[in-house]
């Protein structure tokens, strides 16, 4: 059998340098482990205009599409915020989740214990956090149309589309039931019914899918507001979150700020099964390109790292592979080993980026 | 010259119970400092489609476009989950929000001293915090058209537009200036205009007016997720957010939660100055319509009281008033006066609705 493929996009900004820890482990694993996979790289975002004037070749977008899973770093950077709406780097990574058609996109916001101070919550909020937002990745106000800037009379006018079709609906609704049956067996489905009619259909399409396929699943549901209060208050009174695209896009954010492990965390975008039964897969840290620190060695690379463990559970059916690597992380974070991101104010010398990959590849 | 006039709409839930201790500081302004006001009742929200099947008559609306000040309490309940969304509480609120033209919603989150502790953020995050969040209120995706759920093929599809025009977002940009220009002088703005159109209108309109008209004030630009992120992890940075209305809703809403003060935070939404000078305007706390307690006598009536210190400045021209208001509380508050949401782990007994409100007058 040919060995699993991956597709590396490491992008911009610290991509690169927190990809390479990966590459590491990838490599670790050949040597150690004997599993093998076959890796190609390519560019995504910001690099891929400088290169080609596009965030995304038709070349690098078939590759993505013909791999069992892609790694992406990050994309972005103040250089290229005066591009235009088409060629920006994000174009990039919209893209690939479009056309591969990763509708689900699960986001953990997870407290890492040797971490709990490091929240600006208070650690009893959230010590032991453990949850998953699932993001709707393919629809919603980020591709409706029409869309753009037309102009009105004398002035000009903004317009995106909000839309939802039942069928997209119920898909990323089964992959939240499916993830809670495997967890805590509880789904909080968050839209604004009370004000748009979208959200209605949110609402309605989630509650039947429960009903007649998932009547074991605990389901409830929230306005989005007060979603982003409760995450606030008190996130432990959830287990899995099932939301928007855009809604999807600012909880998760949020709660993976609660955690205060941002550079610590993953995520996953799965498409349908194809043929060999994988999903499409894309696996990406939570957090951004940070221009400010790239080169500088600062980065940790954690996020990438787990992003990694999440391709081995979900894309190669890996889990215990996944467990070991997750285990490595935490063992490396209970020794105190911390880059800049996670130094608390009492101090200390963090280790750059690769000496945290190292400190990983040691503990496995 | 006649007395300046008001329009109670308690509405729904808690709102008739908070809105009595409001009524009753009316009462003390007049008796005791000689400002007397012309006030006038009416329905809104549930209760209004109870009495007249609708949740917002003519009539009501009429009256609400001849008074000062609108005085709202809360709406909305799960008895009227059911209804069609045409006849939903909330549409009552939205309804006044568009024909009185409120476009400035502004949502100050404040941290009272005495409940610093109180907050799931640590101390020192959230301690003296006091930014503002100047929300658009009356177009975005709350209003846009198309919108509906439609039939395609076989399946339903749900729609909103988010839809803004260059003017709607200058005169709410300048709203935001103009307050800042009054606080420490600095706006951040906040959009998603890496991946909507409209985010890039929101964008370039809010830095042309900046450049034109304001150019004295600091201002930022950060993506909404980025926004909600920094809002959990340091809110103190920033001073006042600009932003759309459904952003608004969610940022204002988790704002509010961060500062442990919920039932403590006012909101004024305001229109375009009138003949007389004074903005069309509605004053309505930030917390909704809590069915659960509503007829306890447990809900904190501050907000409500609140809400009306502010319509005292920003209608009626009297600051002074409105700080004497604003400064009973925080006695109140100082003197251990609380409510059931104020409780601590520490425990006490907890007043009254009514009895929060006697304490406010007797510290007038
Ligand atoms: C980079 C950007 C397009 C993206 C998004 O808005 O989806 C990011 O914020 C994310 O959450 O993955
Ligand atoms: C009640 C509801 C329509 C309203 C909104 O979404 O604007 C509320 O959440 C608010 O923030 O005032």
């Amino acid at each position: 059998m040919a060995n699993p493929s991956i597709l590396i996009l490491a992008g911009d900004g610290i991509g690169p340098e927190v990809m390479a820890e990966v590459k590491k482990i990838i490599g670790w694993m050949g040597a150690k482990r004997g599993i093998h996979f076959d890796v190609s790289e390519d560019l995504v975002g910001g690099c891929a205009y400088d290169a080609h004037g596009t965030p995304l070749t038709d070349a690098t977008m078939a590759k993505a599409q013909e791999v069992d899973a892609v790694l992406l770093g990050a994309v972005g950077g103040p250089k290229y915020d005066k591009l235009d709406f088409s060629v920006k780097p994000e174009r990039g990574l919209l893209r690939l989740r479009k056309e591969m058609d990763l509708f689900s996109n699960l986001r953990p916001a997870q407290c890492f214990d040797a971490l709990a101070d490091f929240s600006s919550l208070k650690k009893d909020v959230v010590a032991g956090l453990d949850i998953v937002i699932v993001r709707e990745l393919t629809s919603g106000v980020y591709f409706g149309e029409p869309r753009g800037i037309f102009t009105e009379g004398n002035e000009r006018v903004g317009i995106n589309t909000q839309r939802y079709t039942e069928s997209e609906i119920a898909r990323v609704a089964r992959s939240a039931f499916e993830l809670a049956r495997k967890r805590n067996n509880k789904v909080c489905s968050m839209e604004k019914a009370n004000v748009m009619e979208s959200g209605i259909l949110w609402r309605d399409v989630v509650q039947e899918i429960h009903d007649k396929e998932y009547p074991d699943v605990q389901l409830s549901h929230m306005y989005a507001d007060a979603g982003a209060m409760q995450l606030c208050r008190w996130p432990k009174q959830f287990d899995v979150i099932v939301t928007d695209n855009l809604f999807g896009d600012l909880l998760s954010d949020m709660a993976a700020m609660l955690t205060g492990s941002l550079g610590m965390l993953p995520s996953a975008s799965l498409g349908l099964p194809q043929a060999n039964g994988r999903p499409k897969a894309l696996y990406e840290p939570v957090h951004g390109s940070a221009p400010d620190i790239a080169g500088t060695g600062k980065a940790n690379p954690i996020a990438c790292i787990l992003s990694f463990a999440m391709a081995l559970r979900y894309s190669f059916d890996m889990g215990e592979e996944a467990t070991r690597v997750e285990k490595a992380v935490e063992k490396v974070l209970a020794d105190g080993v911390r880059t800049a991101d996670l130094m608390g104010p009492e101090g200390g010398t963090p280790v750059s980026t690769s000496q945290m990959g190292d400190a990983v590849l040691a503990a496995l």
